[in-house]
């Protein structure tokens, strides 16, 4: 039975990055009442955890101190995670190895914490506060550095056996493509990432002189970054428009494979890049409706995250709210 | 509430295919009990759905007749299907538009019926019966003309918002790849399919003028079928093992995105072409090791499928088998 919302009871949500802790105590309308933000020692793992035990002590006694009846703690952290045991595996960007953030969250704050990856915990996001709320099928795809994502199936995220589904940014676009950072070719992420949409944009400015990208990148194009692209496509910029445009077609392929295996109601697109939607949409839509089977592909919305910054704090409340929704 | 097994408790399956309706009763421990078949006039809409109702309600009382307590049709067919509304709404092969299988089969039969497509009906059966008994998260693929699919996740069928998710056979696994039947290119369909696998031969042949597949085929390379060549290749024939050999890559291409997409605990591979399993099932396991990012593929079992011919009854039988166990 999922608690009722009195209008005080909350959500403690930890947004546990590479540089910085992010909490917030959120509803559970999904408004975030409180936050606060930490530098986070990331080479230092025994730090890191000290650092996170108390956090989330001060954050859960600094919100009852301010009335608020937090219900249970999510936490949301990049790198492999196993949910069952509540382990943090291992981490990209942060000294932490096999590392119980579940039960150390529940030992400071003494409520039922949950712990996932944070594409999931992203989706979760959407679906408990953002563009997807109340659907029960869609497909979220984060578009950052690399590329990652959540799936709602029937109203359950897809976490799989082991609960590593999910890792859309890995699925094979073009066996010739580049390479990616998990050693392979072509994939979605080594295609469609922020990281990607930098190194399409440095190949073509090495042969279009005249693109203010150059200028930008301080004359290199190999320091052409996909924040510069879509910068200078701001502008008008030709040869950063049609980067982006060559981008957008990748993305659209990953999409429309995830529309023919998941038929979801929605797709959401979320992660920094997602920010610049306005210069891709449009295209990204016409694509798949080109490169899709039409009767699978037609009448499927593909929309942009609204949540911006606050969707990792968001997302992790989102988590707990779905283990106390779920499992008591 | 699942009923109980008393032993003579059994489900109808029904497995409407393009040249032949399949009947069996199967008990609720996946044994088949009682068998028939029929020829079908595919292309004469209305004399089908005349014989379909027929023959629901000819082996509904004959299987009374023998003692056999029946509890619910299920009902597997090839096309595109309304699950909710219980309708096929096209099918491929046979001359059935919108028709309200459904229903039909209540009325034929006076007992709750099931309808889905027959990917779905397949993986169901694996797991009612077969292979992937009692499995929760698994992959079934289904090689033949084409290359459908369904997929198990926390124990539920995937289906998507309008069901018709697992359209496995249509994600793009090399872009300047064959044409696919879809009017795309480089589908998994288009590479991995036992269609694929002659059109994969002819080629070959064309530059092997000494290869058995000629011979076989009459001299017309053209002729060369899926089922020539894993003829050809139980002899020994070079030309055809190596047809295998690139054929079996694209298949593996294909299982590591779904092994990425939804770690599943198993992937099963069923249809015509697993029958010939043992002559490219290593070479795939093989391949989805060197292909896939290692600590998501290794050790995930690769397993053929054991049903063969009574996959299509199995199958519908445990549609109806879940129907009766979930909505009752």
């Amino acid at each position: 039975m999922a608690p009722q919302d009195n209008g005080r009871e909350c959500l403690l949500g930890i947004d546990a990055g590479g540089t910085k802790i992010a909490t917030a105590a959120v509803s559970t309308r999904g408004e975030i009442l409180e936050q606060s933000e930490l530098q986070t020692p990331a080479h230092d793992g025994d730090k890191m955890v000290k650092t996170f035990r108390e956090l989330v002590a001060n954050e859960t006694s600094r919100c009852r101190g301010k009335g608020l009846d937090i219900k249970a703690v999510g936490i949301a952290a990049a790198g492999y995670i196993s949910r069952k045991d509540g382990v943090l595996i291992e981490s990209p960007n942060i000294a932490w190895r096999m590392v119980p953030l579940k039960m150390i969250a529940e030992e400071a704050s003494g409520l039922p914490s949950f712990l996932d990856n944070d594409a999931n915990g992203a989706a979760a996001g959407e679906r408990f506060a953002g563009i997807a709320k109340g659907v029960d099928d869609f497909v979220y795809i984060t578009l950052g550095t690399g590329v990652g994502g959540g799936v709602y199936t029937d109203g359950n995220l897809l976490r799989g056996n082991r609960g590593v589904a999910g890792e859309l940014g890995h699925i094979i676009i073009d066996p010739n493509g580049p390479l990616c950072g998990c050693g392979r070719r072509g994939c979605l992420e080594a295609l469609a990432s922020g990281t990607a949409m930098g190194r399409k944009g440095a190949e073509l400015a090495k042969d279009n002189p005249d693109t203010i990208l150059l200028e930008m990148a301080g004359g290199d194009p190999d320091m052409i970054t996909g924040k510069l692209v879509t910068a200078a496509a701001e502008q008008g910029d030709e040869t950063a428009l049609r980067t982006i445009k060559t981008w957008s077609t990748y993305l659209a392929e990953g999409i429309v494979d995830f529309i023919h295996i998941f038929d979801p109601k929605i797709v959401v697109l979320g992660g920094g890049v997602s920010e610049s939607g306005h210069l891709f949409i449009d295209q990204v839509r016409d694509s798949v409706i080109e490169l899709g089977i039409r009767v699978l592909v037609e009448g499927i919305p593909i929309l942009l995250s609204k949540l911006r910054n606050e969707a990792g704090v968001i997302g992790a409340a989102a988590l707990a709210w779905e283990g106390i929704s779920k499992d008591h």
